[in-house]
């Protein structure tokens, strides 16, 4: 199955204590597409300005990833800059420069219509509903959403999670939505607003599956090496929703594997510095890294 | 085999949103104690006061627990007082009356020398190497401690992990300890400082378990009512222990069930108040969520 993504393409100009660059390709739409197209061809909506060259679309060229939805308007490219602290779980935006993306309208090419996995990444939900709208009974639509859309989109918010099958949120982000500290109510408060699933992501401590009667838990693959954690939320999204597209199949077990291999796609991402190693690693890194999980996870459960 | 434990027996006062129980029977040895004795018998190493009565020390009676090693000094016992918040994660603590824990010198019966399996709850790593030096050639030694003894006693600390097989501490004082962010880097470094095998208890998010060229990771067994989180960590490192011990074993597999037996015994003394769920669970509802915690982290990592 095809995957059609909206997010951002952006620069993002990003300071860790051991490294800087500036202006590399990033966004959500970059992270999720190279990491999904692992697993199955995606076509992305996005928006960029005069600034975005041929040598940056090359970022995400020779893969199967349709560019025919990035739309090039007068202006510049959203640009990002963050600093990154000691503690990588910690950092501070220097610069959100939103450019062509403030006015972003999201033009859908006609044969992006029959897309049956649809993932929406985290942006405006007046703008999710309107990609929602243009495509034809997709089999699979998950979305992401942040704080911000929670406090200022709740209505057009609920619109979209009545009709989303997966929501992928963070786990603070969980708590907000449903105003409700203990996660696991949390939970069962978001899965009544619409999604059949929710899938939380919690950074360095892992990821939760919830569904109805239905609950996995899976620790975060351990990184000696962090480089630079960004996109690692999307690049578990393009993990997650790449490898169910390939699998055609959206019950318990494949949301598991999915889950393990989004884990996955996220440590190779936060190794290296922006999408880099999303660039380099082979099918092959990523099975090992799933039979690794395995076996610094298994247990016999019969004491 | 046999366990001794050296830690505290309190009373606790504890608040929470929910409810509020005076001078209960509390402190790490009573926890530790409780949960250990599902599995293995357990002679404890500790003072109380005038003000601990009979009614008291029944708490811990009609069990596999040696009490002939809990002095009665004149005084009053340990008090601790906390209060819980909404988020369970966060508490106050009130008061901290140490009574005859202030001069605790702890005295080992004759017939506590031989035990094979000690566990050294959180206490002053002096008092840790005391209890040590009485015993003779135990198989099995482990420890606790904390911030403050990280801070104040480094130098008595380090003599203690030089002598100890195995080190249970919570995320942050791992990294207080190594003085390293990373949680992975930080493990190996102190690894170098004695013990053999490193468990880091993260509360909500479960449990990691180092060993030189060894990694496991678990995440907590999901609560929907935490009543009330006092005794978590200390039931965690009773069950660990306790299925040690009765398993007689200790690589790195025996290692991974004895953290499923801790998740397990911790998540049934936070459903619950102060000890109470330690009082009442039968063997078969640790063997059943044994099981659970199968269920809810398993996988197929042949992607």
């Amino acid at each position: 199955m095809d995957i059609l993504t909206v997010g951002s393409v952006a620069f993002d100009s990003i300071k860790t204590p051991f490294a800087e660059r500036k202006r590399i390709v990033g966004g959500s739409a970059t992270y999720f597409s190279l990491s999904a197209s692992y697993f199955a061809p995606v076509k992305v909506v996005s928006v960029v300005g005069e600034d975005f060259k041929k040598e940056h679309e090359a970022v995400l060229g020779g893969r199967s990833i349709d560019l025919a939805g990035v739309a090039h308007r007068p202006g510049k490219t959203f640009h990002w800059a963050c600093e990154y602290h000691y503690d990588m779980n910690e950092r501070t935006t220097l610069a959100t420069e939103l450019g062509v993306f403030a006015d972003f309208k999201p033009e859908i090419p006609a044969h992006y219509r029959e897309t049956e996995v649809v993932f929406l990444a985290n942006i405006d939900p007046e703008l999710q509903l309107q990609v929602l709208d243009s495509v034809k009974h997709p089999a699979l639509v998950g979305c992401d959403t942040m704080n911000f859309w929670i406090e200022g989109k709740r209505e057009a918010l609920g619109r979209v999670l009545e009709r989303v099958d997966m929501l992928l949120i963070n786990e603070g982000e969980v708590r907000q939505l449903a105003s409700e500290v203990n996660i696991m109510r949390a939970a069962a408060k978001v899965l009544k607003m619409g999604p059949k699933w929710l899938i939380i992501k919690r950074g360095e401590y892992g990821v939760l599956v919830f569904g109805e009667g239905s609950f996995f838990a899976l620790p975060a693959f351990p990184i000696e090496d962090v480089n630079d954690p960004t996109g690692a939320g999307d690049s578990f999204a393009g993990g997650f929703f790449g490898y169910l597209a390939s699998k055609k199949q959206f019950d318990e077990w494949a949301l598991r594997q999915a889950a393990v291999v989004g884990s996955a796609m996220a440590s190779f991402c936060v190794e290296s510095f922006g999408p880099d190693a999303l660039l380099r690693i082979a099918q092959k890194d990523v099975r090992e890294r799933a039979q690794s999980f395995k076996k610094l996870t298994d247990f016999d459960g019969n004491i």
